[in-house]
Parts: structure tokens; sequence; C-alpha cells
């Protein structure tokens, strides 16, 4: 059976979210777990749990919380106990060397040492990225690994790289985001041959930052070397509509994407229910209505894929979102699952270094 | 009576969306037009509105289209003939240079001669800004020209900047974008203290890239001097929540932040019509949320806010969207107008000197 790591007292609503989350996901994944943290903090949420017999959580609807039946006995897990915590705005490196007994840091040794096949962490991005680097190492050939986040469209998957881990990039790193894009979009998301694109801004070639402009010809002749499928610029607005299947970008832009995507989407369903409550006829639509956009929110709902992968370290690091929820943590360590057995880093390997 | 300039030959529904949009604006907002472009192609759309005395438009709502009624002798406009257009693919210092007889070009020069107080083109951007720096010239001391963005929120209005004219930018340009914002938002938005903050990832200081980090120390003295209030780092999903009235970025950043929105927002709406269409229940009740959704998406339509203001020239410059229709068009000489006799040059003159 395979086991996952997990940083317990990372993110808003730790312990409790997160080690209720992936209790119930090793009871629906069949998967093991060793939570890492504060014992007595990590005890007491499972003694709660226990006596229980079941987590409530509203499954990304932000509806009325519904009761998932636990059975804690039939659960493989272990605590190690860390008794540390690394908050979220602490200088990232000094606090990966200072805390060795963090339970970020603790958690990826666990699959350093090989106790465990993945690390699923929703503490500091920052912190959890450093961690594993710095426990697991890069892959070989790897300047800097990645964030690889898998956004919903209306057909596939794109996949988004770098979604933050590197604020600053060299056209170098970002055509390795492009071997490793599409080592992922292939091997798990299942796109037979993925179609490479690069965040910018105007669509035709010369359109773009300083960065674009060096980017853009390394993976024209990436392209011509039939190592990758190249189809140019990608503007903001056609992140949705699959001309491609993998989009490159520097952290920071990539970051913005996404937390652009989050704010939108938000603001308007605010504003659909805002406007349905402006009269009584309005009201009696929206209720019928409602279940319609409880739909909408929950193909959306970043809570639903959880979380993103740290790409180019040698193993597997799951980030999820600071605030996740029991439902959004559970759908993290899904998002660990999903990967295991893949090779997906031996992908990127050779994808790398051919 | 003010007088725009309009470049009649720009956008991709150039003449006939243009000029309808023109002549439909002078008439509701009563100001003159000098119409710039090939003189018969412009002759052509006028006499086609003069004959049915009406124009059709969708008003945004991107349903049925309505007639709007044109007293064309009741119009003050002139035409000027301009025998060049430069297209959105062509490189933009060279075609101002070469092609002087340009719409865009002899539009601005109508501004630069003090014939109109305004000018307006749906043209490619980067000719239209770069037309418009060479013939009005920088306000002393602006190192930069930007472009300021109206951002629709549940409450004001938030201004962005820069909303694409520089897609590389130093630490310094940013301060002088928040001293435009500032202007923008007290003078044309109406905000009496704006607040400003800086588009980056993670909220707290320290958190960005090395442009952020770099600019963020400058605007935190400007803040201590008060000259601005400064708020810090915003995130990209906190864009349309209020948190701040002015968001400084570089252009690269803020036009995939802005292209982003227009594309979540679609994709949004799209999926809502298409759940709406999954069963006939659904058929019916999607029926009748209808106006309700359309009302939010004339909120949040682009072609309501029609243009964006280049910031920092001498004289007022609006860049409206390369595929702006008849409806967007005349939204954009409205943006020109709402600035008029506001004398927000002068302002950030003194905002950027003193």
């Amino acid at each position: 059976m395979a086991r996952i790591a997990i940083d317990a007292m990372g993110g808003d609503y730790a312990p409790r979210a997160i080690v209720e989350g992936s209790i119930w996901a090793a009871q629906e994944y069949g998967v093991g777990l060793e939570l890492v943290g504060r014992e007595d903090e990590i005890k007491a949420v499972l003694e709660k749990v226990r006596k229980r017999g079941f987590i409530l959580s509203d499954c990304g609807t932000k509806g009325h919380k519904r009761k998932i039946k636990i059975d804690l006995d039939k659960i493989d897990y272990t605590i190690t106990h860390a008794s540390e915590v690394i908050g979220m705005g602490e200088a990232v490196g000094q606090s990966i060397r200072k805390k060795k007994d963090s339970s970020i840091v603790a958690s990826v040794r666990a699959v350093a040492e090989g106790r465990c096949e993945a690390v699923v962490s929703a503490g500091s991005t920052g912190a959890a990225m450093a961690a594993s680097l710095f426990g697991l190492g890069r892959i070989h050939g790897v300047t800097r690994p990645a964030i690889a986040v898998t956004i919903p469209t209306m057909k596939d998957p794109v996949v988004l790289i770098d979604g933050g881990a590197n604020s600053d990039c060299t056209a170098e790193m970002l055509t390795q985001f492009a071997e490793m894009g599409v080592a992922y979009s292939k091997h798990i998301v299942g796109i037979e041959n993925p179609k490479v694109g690069i965040l910018s801004i105007g669509e035709e070639e010369g359109k773009g930052n300083a960065l674009v402009k060096e980017t853009y010809p390394l993976l024209k002749e990436m392209h011509e070397q039939g190592r990758i499928t190249f189809v140019g610029n990608i503007e903001g607005k056609e992140l949705f509509v699959n001309k491609c299947d993998v989009v490159v970008c520097d952290g920071f832009a990539g970051n913005v994407a996404l937390k652009v995507t989050e704010g939108t989407a938000s603001m308007l369903l605010k504003m659909i229910s805002s406007e349905f409550k402006s009269d009584i006829v309005g009201c009696i639509i929206g209720l019928m209505a409602k279940p319609f956009l409880r739909r909408i929110l929950k193909k959306i709902n970043w809570e639903v894929f959880g979380g993103m992968l740290l790409l180019g370290v040698k193993g597997i690091s799951v980030i999820a979102h600071g605030r996740s929820s029991t439902y959004a943590m559970k759908n993290a360590v899904r998002a660990a699952v999903r990967v295991l057995n893949k090779d997906i880093n031996s992908k990127i390997a050779e994808n790398i270094n051919r």
C-alpha cells in the first residue's frame, strides 16, 4: 500500500482540516498516511473523529455540510512527532535550515527516507518548495523546480507552469518548464501530443516582455527539432479555450493569472447572487437556479483540484492551498495519489536530458 | 463645443463600427468629431446611416439589436482624409515614422494642432501609444506614459496602471504610475483619498518578483512623505474587493491580469448557459434567469467601459479595444468626454514634479 506523508500543521485550518481531509482521502483512495506534526494536537483531532465516527464537509459547494462516515480502525496511519511549525510570514531559506524538526521538513524527510511515496503540505508555499528541494534534491538536469497547476476549461484541463515557484525566471528555465509541462500533460492529464504556448500579451511573435521575446525563439527551435509542439503566444483570455494544453510562464505572471481567475470567478458569482436578490421574482428564480450554479461552482472550485504538483524534484510533492478545507485537503491527497505509479519524474528526466 | 479626433480606420470592425459608434456618441454627448481616414470609406458609412436614419446595436447585451435614431444633420463632424492604415501586426516604431499619412498619426495630429481636445483609436495599441507619444509629447517629468484601466468591482471601480503600454518596467516607472493613477482615481473616478497597492504574489512585504521587491520600499517612502497612501501588496484575487483604489504593475502583468479577467468571465458565463441547457427544467429556469444574467453581463462587459486612457502624454488619448463594436466605440468616445475639462494632465504634472 502506498503511503503519503502529511504536513499536519501547515495551512490556515491546520491541524483539524488537514488531518480530517487526509484520513478521508486514505479511506477513499486506499492509501496509508504518515501524519507529521505535534503529536498531541494530531491525536486530539483523531480522537474526536473516532468518537463521532464521521467528519463534516460541504464537499466544495459552499452549502450545508454533510456527514462522511470514517472508520478509523480500517485506516493505516502513523503519527510522526515534529515539534516545530513554519509560519506563513517566515523567511523561507532560514526557517528551513533552522527548524529541522518542523512538520514540513520532517514530512519531506519521510519521502527522502523511503517510508512514503509522496508528501502533501498546505503550509507556506515557499517553505514547502524549499523543503522539497533541499530534502529530495533536483532531478538531474533540472535548473529549477516549478509548480504545475491544472486549470479547468470547457474541454480538457490545461497545465499552467510555473504557478508561483520562481518569481523571476530566465528563458532557459521556461524551456525546461515546457518539457516538464509536456511530461505532465501527457502522462498525468492524458493528452497524447500536448501543444505548448507561452503566456504573453498580443498574439504575434515579437509581442511580450523581454523574457517572452527571449524564450520564443528557443521554444520555436525545440519545435523544429520535434521535441515539443509549440503554438506560440497565448493571451490571458485564451487560457480557457484549449488553444494549447501547456502554458509556460514565469511564476509571477502565472500566479497573478491563477489568482485573478479565482478573484473574477468569485466576484461574478457574488454579483449573480446579489442580482437575483434584487426583487421577489428574482429571489424565486434565483432559488430555482441555485442547483445549476452550484454545479458550476463545483466545476471551477479550486478545492476540487486540491493541490499543485512541484515538478523537477526527486519525489512527489503536492502543494495545497493555504486556505485548504477538509474537502480541499482530501483532494490534495488525491492529486498525489493520481501521480503515484505514473513515473512522471523519469519521464521529466528523459525529456530534459535527451 | 469640444471636438474629438477619431481614428476611423483602426479596429477589427473599422470603419463601420468606428464611424457609427462615434456619431452615436457625438449625438448623445454633444461633442463634435473629426473623422480621420479614407474619405470614400468614411463617406460610404455615413451615407448608409443618413439613408436609413438609424444605426443598429445590441448595446452590450450580446442579444438582439435595437435601432438608434441618428439625425446626421444635427451632428457637427468633419472628415480629414488620411490614405494609410497601420495594421495590427506591423512593427510599431517603424510604421509610425514611415506612415505619416496613416489614420492614427493624422488623428493624433488633430489634437497636436489644437483642432481637437482628444483622440480615440481602436487600432493597434502599440501604434496608438507610439503615435500619441511622438505626436503629443510627454508631460514634463514623466518617464513613460502608461495605460490606466478602470476595473468594475462590487463597489467603486479600481484603476489598474499599467494595462499594457510598457512590457518591461523599472521601479521608478512604477512609482510614477502610482502618482498618475492617484490623479486619475481622484479626479476622474472621484475617490477622495485613493489607496495604492502593488500587484504581487503573496501579501507580505518581501513577496513578489525582483521588480516588486525594488518598488515596494520606494512606494513606502512616498507614503511616509505623505505623497500617496500605500497599502502594500495586492494579490490577483484581491483586485475586485476594494482593498485599494489604484493597483500599480508592469504592463505585462497588468495586461495578463486584464485578459485573464475577460477570459474567466466569458468561460463562466458560457458554463452557466450550457449548464442550464442540460435538461428541459434547466432550459425553462435558464430562460427566466436570462434577464438577470444579462444585467451582470452589462456590468462587467468591457464594451461598457469602452476605452483605456493613456496617461502621461500632453493631451487626451483613449485606446479602445481592437474588437470594438459600435456600442464599445460609443463608450470609448464617452471615456474621452468624461476626461475633458478635468485638467487631469496638469494634476499629473503637479504630482510628478512636486
